[in-house]
């Protein structure tokens, strides 16, 4: 059977995201770790958060997945996401002077937690959060309803996201790419000329012309200073896309190109 | 005399920015409450960090620009970004089991903090993580060298950010926009037509074409939904650059822009 290491503790979004999967589930610390063992084992394919509709890109694993690992994204899969405010029983909302939570679900709900004023802090996973409240009186977490369930708490505030859209993609990775059958996704990262104005319209422009449609085009540093960004772009190809003449025209314009790989689409 | 906000507490790298400028000085516990002084009190301008090259922008600054407020860029300060691993005079690197920081330093010392295998949390600035572990032994702090002064703390391990290239661009805001008087950089954000494929390129093209220097381009979701982004672009201006005209070509392809100003070259 597959070995699918995931963002864990138990409980986490992404480990409701690689539920989706057939094979053995195993929960990992951190999201390097999750890269480090697919990266060292065959057997193992991985399940990571990589962008939300509202705080934007997971910066490590764009980051590791760039700079660090040689690996192939061969599936998404994508969740909404609702949070909810979780206690011991008993807890009051008036007792509350400390809330825990992932960096990204504090952001998710930073309309809402402005108001409360309550000190935050951040923890490796929403899952840790759970873990880290359990049996105190005076302290939330935020996280998802399994949570409540696994950990025994009670879930005092409800979908306390600030807005609706709120979307969750996750990818599969693995060491070895796949061949897609049909219409398909494909991410790269370059890195643009330095020295060469237009060089990311230029690259767009062998995209327009070729009329195919990206689905995400986002910018992160390229760690040379200020102003230097790699871009992460997906774009959706067909069986008949030359996607081997699409990559060699726009070499001209960049410095550095990463082929993630290419997938099926779950999500347009 | 001109009243700085500026995310404070005292010690934090953003009023070694905010020091450069002339006026009184008056730290701020988040930077939702530096834009909330700048908009509600007129003689107030603001400093707040806007990018760095590692970690990329700063997520809630760019948001409340973007969404919530409608303040202007009136200049930009780049400065050098070094951390350093305090504690309390006597702690023994072995003694240390947690370390405090705000996420970004957290960010930009992750491949040192990997290696030490330390848990750690995160607080809403540097000096607060110093305030937090002060008097305490088996705790550390990331910050920089005011911080070590200012609360009577080693500095046990020196300059361990992850990179070289280690900068923060802060942003100085205000009310009221300001006339640059030589070659200037306009800020704008722009949100692109739904359903207008090559909208981005379309974009750049006219920056290209106008022989405009981008020194930015920087995506962020939207908050509508995945695949959903806004840009921020910082383009260079000379006196003779036809803005008017500039941004009325851009027209066609955006639902959205929001100009936040045009500034004096600090960075480019």
């Amino acid at each position: 059977m597959k070995q699918i290491a995931y963002l864990g503790p138990e409980g986490t979004f992404t480990q409701e995201a690689a539920s989706k999967l057939k094979g053995e589930l195993i929960p990992y610390d951190t999201i390097y770790d999750v890269l480090n063992i697919i990266d060292t084992k065959e057997d193992y394919i991985g399940v990571v958060p990589i962008e939300n509709s509202i705080e934007g890109s997971v910066g490590i694993t764009l980051d590791l997945l760039a700079h660090n690992y040689d690996l192939k994204i061969i599936g998404e899969i994508v969740l909404p996401i609702k949070h909810q405010l979780l206690t011991n029983p008993g807890t009051k909302m008036e007792d509350i002077d400390a809330i825990y939570s992932h960096t990204q679900p504090l952001a998710q709900c930073r309309n809402y937690l402005n108001k409360l004023n309550i000190k935050t802090f951040s923890t490796t996973s929403t899952a840790l959060a759970a873990k880290t409240i359990k049996n105190k009186t005076n302290v939330a977490a935020i996280g998802n309803r399994n949570l409540a369930e696994l950990y025994d708490l009670e879930i005092i505030a409800e979908d306390i996201q600030d807005v609706e859209n709120n979307q969750t993609r996750f990818a599969i990775l693995s060491k070895t790419p796949i061949e897609p059958k049909e219409n398909f996704k494909t991410s790269i990262i370059v890195s643009l000329k330095k020295d060469a104005p237009g060089a990311l319209y230029n690259i767009l422009g062998h995209f327009t012309k070729s009329n195919i449609n990206l689905t995400k085009i986002e910018s992160r540093p390229s760690k040379e200073g200020l102003g230097n960004y790699i871009f992460f772009i997906d774009f959706e190809c067909t069986k008949s896309t030359d996607l081997k003449n699409i990559l060699n025209n726009i070499k001209t314009n960049i410095s550095f190109i990463k082929i993630l790989g290419s997938y099926k689409i779950e999500w347009r």
